[in-house]
């Protein structure tokens, strides 16, 4: 790597832009070299040679992997990491160097335009899946660049946007997916998001990208962009970002080389960007080895991926799976020949290959299929077709009926105004079941669609999500019960948006969007208050049957916040499968509110009909700790963790105590009256207080009961203002020099 | 009233702080006499004489009349007009020049400390209320003093907490009661709360006590701070507090002599507040005629209010009026002659007189009345107790049975942890109904109570609140059907504390509590989020039946925001009883999110059986308009027009239009590519932009669909930097100087 000591300023300037939409400034005779970042976590998105520089124009054939919304169902980071490999070797065969991704994003509500893109509502299992992901993908000498850091909920004035939300609600929630995967996984850039949170852009956030993501967590490569997210090139430089994308012409170079020369910005501080940026880009080319792949067996990692993360939502008598002999199966609806299977916006790939889940289906079975389109994508009334449809379904033994998002209803760069299936499909539904009550629902979407009028009406739906190239013949195999549905719910399906944890702060307006619910996102929403939902958070069924046994909970030193959890899992059925394990702990008797449950640790297993295993999940401190004013703060007392098959089927409990030390909020002089009484050594040097104010007439206050529940709330000043009139801070003084005595 | 240039500066400092707990500064040599405040906005709470100078001794005897939470129930101002007269002679006759009330803040949540003292969670139904017990109080010369302004919603942390809430939620929520009350009633008095807002503490608040409370809603009182709420007395009188209260000893004048002499508190400033609380007095004295009155009197009106207060929740069977004659009733639980009937707190009241529910019951019927205390009032577990109680029921014909909240579970101070009722009190409805199912059960609680496990069990509840000295009397007359209960809920009941709006905000911690509902508090919050509650705002049966015929809603001008709604209502049963008719109003598509429904007029009407009348109720542009970043905002469109028996229960339903101005969002170089297409002008320039932007490749970008979506929520900068890098803040700079020229 060139010393930017042997660079000019101009040269240096450069080098943090990009040279244009999709590539980095080389500069040959200093021996750099370009570096090329190129779209989708879901598959590679390189624009075709003499593309526009706007980067809409068509990309080259690549393996469109199921979207994150897909794959955060699958529950199996093991599984993420041979994708991220997957992609790292088409990305090396095209000379990407950068792959943008992956999308870790919490996702508030179903309206978000980007939700696809993202695996999760918990950040736990966003950043395993997302650590997974990277590992495989830079073990092959490709950058990952994790994204959009942070709380980039929305599309809505997603430029302009500030994301008020609390501190505490960032640590807890919309933070820690990146925390996990810079620490499990030091992805080679994290890519800044274009909102603004609370009040300072992303882009400009010096808290953000160096107090937080460098300084504590310790991420050593570079920031990017996304792109256009630079408003101000000196102020983002010196708040962390490194590198800008897209170009902007002489522009922002410009701006630099004038900052520098005028003394507002330090040239130091663009040679560290410089420096990170060159170093990322050299260290990812030193690990590479030649690397080959074949197409077809990505297309087979992208089914395997499909098939572990489809969600088996309900299966009423057991409809599912098919037999593969039997009577005629109506396959319905435009999505047989025309599959929803990837997002769109800046992810959207063009895939080597698109297996069509009609021809899928009457490959993988004997029987008579016949499909009708049933209605139309674009939401218009048609008889006709669906005059057709409900006669194939009157005729045939069991009716597929594919529903979904088509293409123009959800995308990045806005977000949805409603989370409801279109009323014609739903009444195409409300018509074939009539006709036939045997209905398998297959969902296609990227984000959460309202069941509330599926539900009833189908024995059995079968959530596909965005399945990837592949997903027409994962669909087959999974109806005929070929390979098994593995898919858990990585977010709760809400019966109505009005019961969506930030449907009275959604989108916000004014450029502002307020986090009114704060940590209370997806389960920990509807746990917290008691709201019933159509499918909550883990939820999926096997075609098989589990057996949980919780063998303990092992804490081997209470005054540390640490323990593990055994589980004994049985596969009780007839046939192998795979269950999830899932985890959560929750802190009854807390200083804070905290949810009723949270996701602290999950396990994947897959087991042969009558096999046992026993599964251990560790729990750490963070398992426990909330976000206080001291930072994380794990509390003395009673935990409570539970085995879960979801957030809403626990099946075992244990309760816990740890004998770690107590919080003590320091006293200053602000403190409550109550602070000082809970204060150890405060509550002496009151005692004391006591004494001597005594003489006066502040004893009937305190012995009254009443007037002593209401002193607990007062400032100590205050009620030393009671005592002796405009005496009171002097009197706290006093007291807090005590203190400072006995301490 | 003196002129302050005839005072000394430390005259004038000493007269903006309290002489004692109760008074403010007579200096009888410049002819200023001492005024006397009192707590109290149910009853006068005059300490005795010789009392502590920390005001919690016991008071002179008052008429205790109903809390506020009560007489909110009742939506009747003409009979709080006559409360406030006959306060008002109470005061007048111990020589009290301002009484402390109303609390009109609202009930954010029911663990609210101080919920007892206040109306209603809908601002309209407060500030209606309040403003015409003002009317009443201040007719006779005493002053009221309404509190506490503002956004005071909690008593944990009340002296610190900040509450951090927007404004559209501060003007269309937590502000328009104190507005209303301003406008209608111009109290004497504007008592500022202890909480901070938005980080300024309420007593220190200029944009809040001279800004919005004097410059645009025209106040001409003095500001009294709540007891101890100053803390910095020059930046207090600088941001508009007048009267500090209670006495500061020599500090607080001595600090405003100091800061006049070295210049840090302009003189002029001082003199103000002076005059103001001199002028206030003055005034109040001068409107004064003799005033007598027999505390039988005040006792009759506060059965009357305690009647039309009353609600009666739920009358399966029409158990309820019972018979004057007929088996024995029994009547069960402490509150039968140890009644709950005012707070706990700065109100508490030492009353006339006190009617015994068990004594009333007895002496209104000839039917034998037995009694049992059932339970005890600190919640233990007496099998005795209750042993004898079941018997009671098992031999009686009909059981009332008084449950609610002891004294001890609620209070000024400090906030309610849940909102159950004792468990002692639910396993005793359990056995009680068991052994006789004819089971009226009577409410006595200041805030919201869970009834989950009540309502299942009882076929009658009666919910008498806290209903003053002669509540006890004016339950025996409903029991029997002597009077009707005229009451209707001023706020909502929900199932549970979880479905609470401010349930994941509530109390907040690290001195800040955020009202992450927004505007959504009460039936707001319910309405809007699709939840199911125990009983809806509104709700309140009667011993009639009323009909309702919407007659039409009348809109003389379309481009004028005013309406006038006719309702005929019916008495269409065999008793006289009083309705009220409830108007909401809904706007269903709108610029921001808003309520499904708010309540913007109401009338209260009694009717003799058979009798009916048609009420007006008019709707002015308030009633249409949302808090906007214009200010008050009346969009032009569909209005829907409500009327209801409860916010739940809507009898019919009237579409209007309004042609009012449409809202155009002023341009800016921040503004959205979708701003401009929507500004009138702006869409020109955008025109002329764009065949300029042609000559280059941005067309494509254009017409490409998903891209276009994309782009309306891109910054104009940002879209116009896409086509020509580095150069986008130039070229919207010239397109808005093309506006200006077409403006």
């Amino acid at each position: 790597m060139p010393d930017p000591t042997t660079l000019t300023l101009e040269e240096k300037a450069r080098l943090v832009f990009g040279a244009d939409f999709w590539t980095t400034v080389g500069i040959a005779d200093k021996g750099i070299p370009s570096a090329m970042l190129t779209d989708g976590p879901h598959g590679l998105r390189k624009q075709m040679a003499g593309s526009d520089h706007l980067g809409i124009n068509a990309s080259v054939p690549a393996t469109a992997f199921p979207t994150a919304a897909t794959t955060g169902s699958s529950w199996n980071p093991a599984l993420l990491e041979r994708m991220g490999a997957a992609l790292a070797a088409e990305c090396r065969v095209q000379q990407v160097d950068v792959l943008l991704g992956p999308g870790i994003n919490m996702k508030r509500s179903p309206l978000g335009g980007r939700n696809f893109e993202y695996f999760s509502e918990d950040p736990l299992l966003a950043g395993e899946l997302g650590a997974a992901w990277i590992n495989g993908l830079q073990a092959l000498g490709v950058g990952a660049s994790v994204k959009h850091f942070a709380a980039n909920s929305q599309e809505t004035d997603r430029m302009r946007i500030s994301a008020e939300v609390d501190e505490r609600t960032l640590r807890e929630i919309y933070l820690p997916a990146f925390e996990r995967v810079v620490k499990k996984s030091q992805p080679a850039t994290v890519m800044c998001s274009y909102n603004r949170i609370n009040g300072v852009r992303a882009s400009e956030n010096h808290w953000l990208l160096t107090e937080v993501l460098r300084d504590e967590w310790g991420f050593e490569g570079y920031v990017v962009s996304d792109w256009g997210a630079t408003w101000d090139p000196v102020e983002a430089l010196k708040a962390g970002l490194d590198l800008t994308m897209p170009s902007t012409g002489e522009a922002g170079p410009a701006t630099l080389v004038a900052a520098v020369k005028d003394g507002s910005l330090d040239e130091a501080i663009l040679d560290r960007a410089v420096r990170r940026i060159l170093d990322v880009h050299a260290r990812l080319r030193a690990t590479r080895t030649e690397v080959t792949f074949a197409a077809s067996a990505h297309h087979e990692i992208a089914r395997e991926i499909a098939a572990d993360s489809a969600v088996l939502l309900k299966n009423d008598g057991g409809l599912l799976p098919l037999a593969q002999d039997g009577g005629t199966i109506a396959v319905l609806g435009p999505f047989a020949t025309a599959p929803r299977y990837q997002g769109a916006g800046s992810s959207h790939v063009n895939p080597t290959r698109l297996d069509e889940p009609l021809a899928a289906i009457a490959e993988a079975t004997g029987r008579d299929v016949v499909h009708a389109p049933a209605y139309r994508f674009d939401g218009g009334k048609d008889d006709a077709l669906l005059g057709v449809a409900v006669d194939a379904a009157a005729q045939a033994d069991v009716v597929v009926l594919m529903l979904g998002l088509p293409d123009a209803v959800e995308s990045e760069g806005w977000d949805r105004e409603h989370m409801d299936l279109p009323q014609v499909q739903l009444d195409t539904l409300s018509a074939v079941a009539a006709a036939n009550p045997r209905v398998v629902v297959v969902l296609s979407h990227g984000a959460v669609v309202s069941l509330e009028h599926v539900v009833g009406k189908a024995p059995a739906i079968l959530d596909m999500w965005l399945a990837g190239q592949a997903g027409g013949s994962a669909l087959a195999q999974i109806l005929f019960g070929l390979v098994e549905p593995g898919g858990r719910l990585a977010e709760t399906v809400p019966w109505r948006l009005e019961h969506t944890p930030a449907y009275v702060n959604w989108p916000g307006g004014d450029k502002v969007v307020r986090h009114g619910e704060r940590v209370y996102i997806g389960y920990r929403w509807y746990d917290t208050t008691d709201r019933d939902v159509a499918f909550p958070f883990g939820h999926g069924l096997s075609y098989t049957t589990f057996a949980h046994e919780l063998l303990g909970v092992d804490v081997p030193d209470p005054t540390i916040a640490a323990a593990t959890v055994r589980v004994r899992v049985t596969n009780t059925g007839e046939r192998a499968g795979s269950d999830v394990v899932q985890v959560y702990v929750g802190d009854p008797v807390a200083g804070v509110d905290r949810p009723v449950r949270e996701l602290r640790a999950f396990q994947k297993v897959a087991l042969a009909p009558g096999e046992a295993t026993v599964v251990e999940l560790a729990l750490d401190d963070r398992a426990f700790a909330y976000w206080g004013t001291q930072g994380w703060t794990v509390e003395p007392g009673e935990y409570v963790v539970e085995v879960g098959r979801s957030s809403r089927d626990i099946v075992a409990t244990q309760s816990i105590v740890l004998d770690v030390p107590p919080v003590v909020v320091p006293l200053d002089v602000d403190s409550n009256f109550g602070d000082w009484l809970a204060h150890p050594i405060g509550a002496r040097v009151l005692e004391e207080f006591g004494k001597a104010a005594a003489a006066g007439d502040s004893a009937g206050m305190l012995a009254d009961e009443e007037m002593a529940g209401m002193m607990l709330q007062m400032p100590m000043v205050k009620v030393a203002d009671f005592v002796a009139p405009g005496r009171g801070e002097q009197t706290v003084r006093g007291m807090l020099e005590a203190l400072e005595r006995l301490a």
